[in-house]
């Protein structure tokens, strides 16, 4: 398994998630030791849930899991980026396509395109 | 100032910078909130150096600045999206255009691109 710089123990790695057909840049989340093994060996997108401190299979819930097409490693070990396809279209869990469709533009806020999916259909709770 | 979730006195908060352009991801960086309002106010993508503890104004040294085209904020406001033009060609200090070149795949590394230019005529030392 190939070694990340996690610097210290419990430190997160942040991993950027991009679209490997189109280059969008769909979300950000961390991984730990555990999740980066997970990712690399079962080919499934797999974090740690900052907010639930648990491994995070990302999809687990809705079923929109994220399949790796290609892993890339900065230059100091130290980040990871996700080129991946994306089941059910959508990666953020508000049932936008990117967690990054909020513009900023002379000080204000623009959302950018619309829900894929209605969360309250997909996380039923 | 448009207000990102910093969660606590002195956390980061993670910038991924992408060539507006073409959407290759070329870095990941960090800004504190002198180093956000710096890059809305200035337009030039400025962090925060982890590792020299400061104010980073990305380029200063090289020359090698990069033009804010499009900032995007995440649902939860705590990740940053950049959408620049890359000055001088390469975003990585080792000459690549992207710090994301090594591509792992079945456990090993391949170097994806070759340096644009060379480190040490960039960084006099």
């Amino acid at each position: 398994m190939y070694k990340l710089n996690f610097k210290t123990d419990g430190a997160l790695i942040p991993a950027i998630v991009q679209d490997h057909k189109t280059g969008e840049v769909l979300m950000l989340a961390y991984m730990n030791q555990e999740a980066w093994e997970a990712t690399v060996t079962t080919g499934n997108a797999t974090y740690f849930s900052r907010s639930r401190q648990k491994l995070w299979v990302k999809g687990e819930t809705s079923g929109h899991l994220q399949r790796v097409k290609e892993i890339r490693i900065d230059c100091d070990d130290d980040t990871v980026l996700l080129k991946i396809e994306q089941i059910g279209d959508a990666a953020c869990h508000t049932g936008h396509r990117s967690c990054f469709h909020k513009k900023l533009e002379n000080g204000s806020i623009t959302i950018v395109g619309k829900p894929v999916f209605d969360p309250e259909e997909v996380y039923k709770t």
